[in-house]
């Protein structure tokens, strides 16, 4: 039996940072190049944001926006800008730099636990003959890898995976557990494809025949460009007529869907559970927010911006940032919800003055409807 | 060769309940504690709703709402509520009992066949040197489990599951095949991960840097307290400063994203597909609909309600109902899309009212626009 | 070390197909029964759309609505319906043929390589006792299949797959790496499960008690009619009371989410990111778009077809387009969008219509009316 296992979260109050060797507020100081007031020989054994941080935590100030926090925070160091570093509150050990986000970065470097990495190939692990696997790469136990593959120098294969026959993988590829790469994908160097993402499916497409509807093959490729991320159980098809391509340096959150033929630029950003249908084009630099569903066969400019849960059924100019559902400019979409929100405490009266005749004496009608006005206040729409 | 298998649901009309050891009547009224009215040796074989029900299943009747079904129901045997036990309807024999609906539930465990459980480790499971197995886990074949991790009595790993290094598992923990954790995750007593669930995968951050993005490391921990249950290839990200946490009790279904240094509280119940961004916070007993989407740094109050679809992204209040897309208070979103459906029917003279100016003797102009809004009736907008 | 792994799309230029084995023009209008205009002898190597296809690949034209592409494509060879075959275009070698389209389809096979198939069972997986196999089965690396299972001719298993105790498979079932069948599943003949996919799990369904709640067993079983096809990751729960059924011929594309008890008809299409939530019935041929959401217990009629990202609260007759959320009949929901966009720009005026008493010679008021009106252009609302 075992005496104690964890019992969820014991200490909810604690704040992040599992790499739990300690380190003083001064040597924190050196190793971002900040000015150190107060007490140097704090220890430091975590971080956490400023409203959650104990007396031997990290935390950081960078806006005034969160001077309420800063006020009353517990925490043990606080990184400070400049123009903050005398601003009232509890934290008495300071450490004055000139960005304290990218400095509170650079630390969680070494706050953070890396998972531990074997060396080779796992003997449970099933590699067809032909299979070419470039120097230092790590094949952990239980992957299949199909025919022909091609898997580069520093690559990682995780517990589970499952790398088809004939794809091609780059160098530094990192391949986590359970993760699906469909025969004859092609993924270029640094790629990373979390926990049961699935890249290469044959897309959905079909066509009728006599009795019923048969696959319409995919002749099309899958390519992943080099330093693509792709989240946790997100999918992306591979082509039918043309192929589907990641441009280099995209990011992918988890649960996103990408049909076949879509063309996604470089540098993108899809948040998490957005959807893409097929054939869509979206240029370089595009950012697209949660839950949003773009259409088949619509273009996206460059350097657009979709917010999150936009259903975008036409084309996005390069630049701008849309919202909404059917999604148009952000602008109009604004005013739109702000008209609504206005005209609908006057429907009634707005339906009468266009229902009834009324002259310049017809004062007691419109009293009316301004009655008719105020008891529209309540909720009497709500069986509609 | 085998002779016959399944051909898909060769009796569509046959209702659930897999368990097919019979059972009388009289021995279910004994079982509920109801009172027998009509023939107690009817042998009852399986479950189903009353319009699909047959002569050797039991179905239930709780609310006249569904009066209809009954009246012509071929079930066998009906649970039936007092006030309802004399309504008329084909089913003859009823058993009368307090909570028809309880009295089901219970009988479920009956006609539910449970998955046939293995006792010890599989001895294809490939465990790390210094794990800790409490009394009574199951490890299934395929397995990983990482160095330092730690697994509650009773637990059971189901296949190709992957617990990463450094994680903590409670006692009668279930994993579902698939499913990964990844390392240094921690799960309380009773959590349940289903199939393809993901849980401490690193979250969605990146900072910019000279040639690209470069992914913040993400110190934070992923905590699931006791009993809590992920649904199948549903995410749950681990914090970057901060923690995430689900608290103790609640309930995750199918495909839900749940991002980066989020807060759920206890009792919480979060339905298929529905989206939450990073550093959300979400009180205790908060229900949250189908494919809701909430946005980044917003507080969703205790017992706060969000329908299906509504998208968030500003605070709710505890205790409210909010819905639609942004979302706001279910009563305003009502009222504003019956003001929509009402002052569509009017847009033209509504238009020509504010354009033209008219007297008290514009006679014909009025009545041109009533005429328009008839007009208007035609979709004459569709291309827009 | 490996010379050359892949670079990403160093190509990216090039068209999909990825079979490279030539054919000539000549040899794909004798395939097609087409009419070979120009020089027969060029080598097709691979297939593309208009605007992306080389010298030595093949595209199709069968609409005009393509004819800018045409006119300036670099495509060796086209494919070209009659009415077309004159249109002024690069293309210089055509191969007229009365559905280009179903054409290129039928040629598309020629240029799929097709994944290798293993025959037998691998030495790893590891099958109970008493599970029946039958004639032609493929059972790949690490499949765990449990007590009972039946599986019919023809049948193909990929890596990582896990066929829970007591399911039923038809012939010629294909399920994917990582694909999970739970206990006492049905599938009949010529299903495909994609990669990630979760079928007959419990559904989402607890009751409350005296110490918080607990999970409904789910008697009802999951059942999956002939030539259904599930994505990946998608997600298809057993019932409780009830069954889950989906009808023979089903489509469902990646990352669907159907709750426990859903009916699903024949034929239907479902695409990505689209939910189902419990004890909703869908009748046969019904289309269902991307990140649809339909509510429970409502009732989708035969041949409807759901917009995607329609949000879908009540019930949907037959035959009917509906779109929007909440859903409403196509026509209605564009009218109100059209009525909104033109409501948004005289919201001001509209609210001094109701709000001032004016008379036949108020005619000042009127025109500041009109002033505020375009005073209403400025996003004015945009902080609300």
């Amino acid at each position: 039996m075992i005496a104690a296992v964890s019992g969820g979260s014991k200490d909810p109050q604690a704040g992040g940072g599992d790499g739990r060797e300690p380190i003083t507020a001064a040597a924190v100081a050196a190793q971002v190049g900040g000015v150190l007031v107060g007490d140097g020989s704090i220890e430091v054994r975590g971080i956490a944001p400023l409203d959650r941080a104990g007396p031997n935590e990290l935390s950081f100030l960078s806006h005034l926006r969160y001077g309420q926090w800063f006020a009353t925070s517990r925490a043990g160091v606080v990184l400070i800008s400049p123009e903050l570093a005398e601003l009232a509150g509890t934290p008495s050990t300071r450490i004055v730099v000139a960005k304290p986000v990218d400095a509170m970065v650079a630390l969680l470097a070494r706050f953070h636990r890396k998972e531990p990495r074997a060396q080779g190939v796992h003997s449970s692990a099933v590699i067809a003959n032909d299979v070419r696997l470039g120097e230092g790469v790590t094949i952990d136990p239980f992957v299949v890898i199909g025919e022909g593959v091609v898997i580069g120098d520093g690559s990682w294969i995780s517990a589970h995976a499952m790398i088809g026959a004939g794809s091609v993988l780059g160098r530094d590829v990192r391949v986590h557990s359970t993760a699906v790469v469909y025969p004859f994908t092609e993924l270029g160097d640094r790629v990373t494809l979390h926990a049961g993402a699935r890249v290469g499916r044959e897309g959905f497409g079909f066509v009728p025949q006599a009795n019923g509807v048969v696959r319409i093959p995919h002749a099309g490729r899958c390519i992943l460009e080099h330093d693509v991320e792709v989240g946790a159980n997100s999918c992306i098809d591979r082509g039918s007529v043309d192929d589907t391509i990641i441009g280099a340096g995209t990011k992918i959150d988890n649960l996103v869907q990408i049909a076949h033929n879509v063309r996604v630029g470089r540098g993108c950003f899809l948040a998490s559970q957005a959807g893409v249908a097929g054939s869509t084009r979206i240029g370089d630099g595009v950012q697209i927010g949660g839950q949003v569903g773009i259409g088949g066969h619509v273009t996206i400019g460059a350097k657009a911006n979709l917010a999150g849960g936009a259903g975008v059924i036409g084309n996005v100019p390069a630049g701008e940032t849309w919202s909404g559902y059917p999604a148009r400019a952000h602008r109009d979409h604004l005013r739109a919800s702000a008209a609504i929100a206005r005209l609908a405490k006057i429907v009634r009266p707005l339906e009468q003055l266009v229902s009834k005749p009324f002259s310049s004496s017809d004062g007691e009608s419109r009293a009316n409807s301004r009655a008719d006005s105020r008891a529209d206040s309540a909720p009497d729409e709500s069986g509609t």
